[in-house]
């Protein structure tokens, strides 16, 4: 058994150190500016890294030919030592905030779904935002290395389709596997530094560039204001709206586009589903709110895009309750919720390629009750997909609905009503961050809940963020016995 | 085209014919009672009969090989037309109803749902409510002759699943179709009969026994009084219990047993599961009330099982508004709406073998991951099932979810908030009933939507009785191409 654990404990211990360091850059930072909050920085940078040296120290000479458990423990057991160390700074913070808020604010942070408990965010100080601004970037970055290296190898929700030679996991491709990491390191953070500039340049200041800049890229939607966006001009929306489109687009297409700038790489036909919803359905909204009367062309063409661009790359961004839009305006923003951005990018949901395998999987059902006898093979990308591929993907919608509502059902029966159970389930699910009601609602506050419900809620945020199964595989009793 | 419609329309002629048979049977008892409505039957009765006349006469001389594309067009077709036969009655009588109410109101009791567009029930006249009923006891025996002969045979939501030998549809069969047809017939006016006796036994009066026990049978839930069940016993409310739950089982193990009365005929892995999920929820609901304090616990018992099992069931009769019982009741019944009853019964949602084929592929994923090149063979009900039936099931649920989403938006455009938006989509989808809110609520009534509301609720309602993709499947170009 400890031989089975032990490359797990050394990869997790690998991954504080890593937050060790950051948590020290930012106890510098503070140290700069006279933040009260540098001692924290520094104490958790402490322990955290006398943990992580710790873990490494015990389990050095562990094995690396990994089998496929413990792949599934490994991913989850990394992304549970991230929040873990993320709630460190926040729950030793002067701000005295239990460690249920300091707990549920990391996962919404790493998961990016961008929740949060803080009410006054503008009043934090301006080490703490920033640490909340460090967990989504990382959570970002966390999620497509994933998704990229990890889940395709993982019987779970189709991911499968998108196994390529470039997430071999064995020691001969492991050179492979570092020039892909190089790769995606830096075209993450020169995306980042291009929407830094991008907000600095239409008049954000360099502080709130950054951060928003971190949160936006990672599609996470922390904020350094209880107003979110909304105290920013339409220039600055509209940078986000390409940024965020960009965070939920798969990384391999924009590194593949970086090498060889051809329109040819952009032909990827998550990304063509993607902007053909988002069009759409943006459209729809603009036509509403200018039929509403009450917002200029332009305002409303630029209020439905940012907001709904927000919500379907899973970023969480609010520029307006657009939940006082009236019905469908309501109805809109929930159902849009659950779509998700591109496999293989740092958005959530349920995801562009799974609603086109189940609608080409239902075009073929047409095909062959008019042609029984026909052979008809689906094809994605230009390749054929097989039936367990595309099982494994419905199946994901439908645990997906199951798991949503399971949530809602514990959710109610702590008091809360219906609609705010619901979407604060699915919210969570699909790291998006607002809901819709007076508490989850994108004008609301999550720091009310019951501690119950923000542990629960944070269950849900990382169940989403690993695909389900990925996670929920481990409270098989088969998993242990196996 | 003539030949390939002319089939179909020699089947929904005779279809017609029945219905005009009944009209007259309403029409003689309102002549009997001097009910005021007995010309308007007898002039429906007219009317259907002049055009089933019309469409059997011109296609008497029909090729009854049927191709399977003719089998989905048959089904949409029937129900049409008995809908619109339904609504004849209604639309004509004194009570000035629109063309949109009366269609609404005859779809909602042919598909067995029991929405009901009329306020102040008990003041209708025998005649229509007798009608009302008929209408309901005529879908529940349309829709089980469906599912075991027609749906079996097309590709729609993993009912193959239930392709036995006596769902061939040839020639050669017929004698074993029409055999299994008169079973089927005797047994569900048997269980109909019991019904009203047991109904009367426990003092209803004998219209409202009959009435009531054709509502039942069917999982339709058409009561003859606003109260809908509030105003009978619990004697009555347990009654309803057992026969809602039988309407929810699948009729050829009824026939079965009945046949052979032995406890091997009933070992059925979907009554299993659905007297395991009613047992369970109605167990959890009743703790609820009772530890709410306001109910003894047997008011709590009977009250909890009857309002779950009929919306389980998707029967949709309401003994008292469940809403009112705390945030918890409300997530549970919208919930529960989605469960459904048996493949072959009378009821309709999601059913219960689409959950159990979902849970057994989940498993199967599990045992994949563990043992990767191990071959595991999915059973069910002791039968190993192909991955493509797996595959149409759980498509099922996405498609579901899709139209749930698509309708909801659609009616949230038209003005109405989302709890009514999706719970009334719900609703229909399930062919349940009631839904959440002041309008569509178990307190609430259908009368006060829109009329386009209207339109689009019953065609939800249609949608869901053939299992979404038997109508569907008509909106595709490819069908008319083929």
């Amino acid at each position: 058994m400890f031989k089975f654990i032990r490359p797990i404990i050394y990869v997790c211990g690998i991954l504080i150190l890593i937050m060790a360091m950051l948590m020290l850059c930012v106890s510098a930072f503070a140290g700069v500016l006279n933040d009260p909050e540098m001692p924290v920085f520094l104490t958790s940078a402490g322990v955290t890294a006398a943990l992580g040296f710790a873990m490494v120290a015990s389990c050095r000479r562990a094995h690396f030919h990994l089998v496929s458990r413990q792949l599934y423990l490994l991913t989850s057991a990394s992304w549970l030592m991230m929040s873990l160390a993320g709630a460190l700074p926040l729950f030793f913070s002067h701000h005295h905030i239990s460690f249920s808020d300091a707990w549920f604010e990391a996962v919404s942070g790493i998961t990016t779904t961008g929740s949060t408990i803080f009410v006054g965010i503008e009043k934090l100080p301006a080490s703490l935002l920033l640490w909340r601004s460090i967990l989504q970037w990382l959570g970002g970055l966390g999620v497509i290395g994933m998704a990229v290296s990890i889940l395709p190898f993982l019987r779970v929700g189709g991911m499968r389709l998108f196994h390529t030679e470039s997430s071999d996991w064995s020691d001969k491709s492991m050179p492979r596997i570092q020039t892909l990491a190089r790769a995606l390191l830096i075209t993450y953070l020169t995306i980042t530094a291009a929407c830094t500039l991008s907000y600095w340049l239409a008049d954000m200041s360099a502080f709130d560039a950054i951060n928003h800049a971190m949160a936006t890229v990672s599609t996470g939607g922390f904020a350094t204001d209880d107003r979110s966006m909304g105290r920013f001009s339409s220039a600055v929306l509209w940078i986000a709206v390409v940024f965020m489109l960009l965070g939920a687009m798969p990384f391999t297409m924009i590194i593949g586009f970086a090498r060889r700038p051809r329109l040819a790489a952009l032909n990827n036909q998550q990304v063509i589903g993607l902007l053909g919803i988002v069009a759409a359905i943006s459209l729809l909204l603009t036509l509403y709110l200018i039929i509403q009367g009450s917002q200029t062309p332009f305002q409303a063409a630029t209020q439905a895009t940012f907001n709904l661009v927000s919500v379907i790359t899973t970023t969480g961004f609010a520029s307006a309750d657009y939940t006082l839009w009236g019905p469908f305006s309501v109805a809109l923003f929930f159902i849009v919720t659950f779509i998700g951005g591109c496999s293989g990018s740092t958005s959530g949901g349920m995801k562009i390629f799974r609603f086109q395998l189940s609608y080409l999987f239902l075009r073929s059902q047409v095909r062959k009750l008019i042609h029984p006898n026909g052979i008809f093979v689906t094809q994605y990308a230009g390749k054929p997909v097989g039936d367990d591929i595309i099982l494994s993907a419905i199946a994901f919608s439908f645990l997906f609905f199951l798991c949503l509502a399971g949530f809602t059902l514990v959710l109610a029966m702590m008091g809360l009503d219906l609609v705010t159970s619901l979407t604060a389930t699915a919210t969570a699910l699909t790291n998006v961050g607002p809901g819709l009601g007076n508490i989850v609602g994108p004008a609301g506050n999550f720091s009310s809940l019951p501690d119950a419900a923000k542990w629960l809620l944070s269950f849900a945020m990382l169940l989403g963020r690993l695909e389900l199964m990925t996670m929920m595989v481990l409270f098989s009793p088969m998993f242990w016995r196996g």
